[in-house]
């Protein structure tokens, strides 16, 4: 049977989910925690395969495992995989996921928050895992307008890394910018991201901002067909994905047998 | 002449506000961090003495310093003491105030956040700094029930660790408790709290949320003029000195003269 995880974590000292030798990673971590609770191997399909130092609040990702164990496990797994999991990785839902539920091919939007600081003072101490400092002000009116005109169906060639056979081709849904006080948040929401897309949309719009760059230079790059070395990509610490949204009939399949960090 | 300096920190690895021999102190890293960007020693004087493993994002603090340092050293101080403060301590505003400014004694109110989560799955790993888990479920309504009973002029000795020629008499101005999914937030401002005040009061209430004490315990200790030995004393990890209030003449005369975070 397939369960469906929510997963969190601080990627600060993480090098990314995919799994890698020698390396500690979501993914390693993750599924060396539930073949120790549940006794067996355990393979871990993602959302968001997410890069070295970025966070998630909202990651998903589905795993096959007997129906037995499940059942046996189910009333204490949260609680055993907190005991087993570092504190900079949760797993704050399993559940009882539809047999053709897949994280990764199935998801219909990713969501993801980008936040810096342009404050003298540096990120807020308390947040300064998931905010990046930025030495020089930001203008955020000018990086909203910018971000506008990227929305929609294109090829964001010129913001992906290569990857062999991914497509650069996406629907951009949300891209928004907005100040409170020092600190700039940037939400992007699409079908899917290519490698590095987020942070190089960041990236060009913090070029808008400082005003090295006119709003309409980052939608002017849409026209290419491969990355532009023009194109900065912001750091890793500031990027959460905080959410993953599926068709309603895998919600809702899914929610009929819950099991919540709440109550189990 | 005065300054006031608006103060944020983590305190998970530091040993609380106060300098120590051999430990990191909020105060120690201040001072030192003034004194090389200064020049001259800098004593500080705080609002909120804060016990080691509690934050604050909204600490106050004064010290004197000879006008021809300020008026050299202000335009770039806040980068320069980001430049040598650790990461988990920042300073976010430096201000003139008028020289009768007491960040401790003329200080209204102090406001303090307490955060805990009863998920199976522990802290949210982004915020485990600063969220304290529960292993017990709590019911927050019973607790907001209790909150309510203790507020206004009391003797809170029963709340208050001993400190030679300090009042345990306090107006408790607010407790509030709610819950938003798997976390619970503790709001308490009062003019001023005894030594550990807030974390007993929190413990006392968690007593109540977790059913093994009736709503009107805690209250029912305020007639007590000595600590309670029956009261439990939260961890330090889930508290925050989120603010100060001072006189509004103190305030304007700050404000007129500023120097922030944001633009200097």
């Amino acid at each position: 049977m397939r369960l469906r995880l929510g997963i969190a974590y601080d990627g600060t000292a993480l090098h990314g989910w995919a799994r890698q030798p020698a390396q500690r990673t979501v993914q390693g971590d993750l599924e060396e925690a539930l073949a120790r609770v549940l006794r067996q191997p355990v393979a871990l399909t993602v959302a968001g395969r997410t890069d070295a130092g970025v966070h998630a609040t909202g990651q998903v990702a589905h795993a096959d495992v007997p129906r037995a164990v499940w059942e046996e496990q189910r009333p204490r797994l949260l609680r055993r995989l907190r005991g087993v999991l570092p504190p900079d990785i949760g797993v704050h839902s399993v559940e009882e996921a539809p047999p053709d539920f897949d994280a990764r091919f199935g998801a219909l939007r990713r969501h993801y928050v980008y936040r810096l600081t342009d404050a003298d003072s540096g990120p807020p101490p308390l947040r300064r895992a998931d905010t990046v400092g930025w030495s020089r002000r930001l203008d955020a009116d000018a990086m909203a307008a910018a971000a506008g005109l990227l929305l929609g169906l294109h090829d964001f060639a010129a913001f992906c890394r290569r990857r062999e056979g991914a497509t650069t081709i996406r629907t951009l849904l949300t891209l928004a910018v907005t100040r409170e006080g020092d600190l700039v948040t940037v939400r992007a929401s699409a079908d899917a991201f290519c490698h590095s897309m987020v942070r190089s949309l960041v990236g060009a719009l913090t070029a808008v901002g400082e005003g090295r760059r006119p709003p309409g230079w980052p939608a002017a790059l849409l026209t290419s067909t491969e990355r532009s070395s023009e194109v900065p990509v912001a750091p890793p610490g500031g990027l959460t994905l905080v959410g993953v949204d599926y068709p309603p009939d895998d919600d809702l399949a899914a929610r009929a047998v819950v099991t919540r960090g709440l109550r189990s």
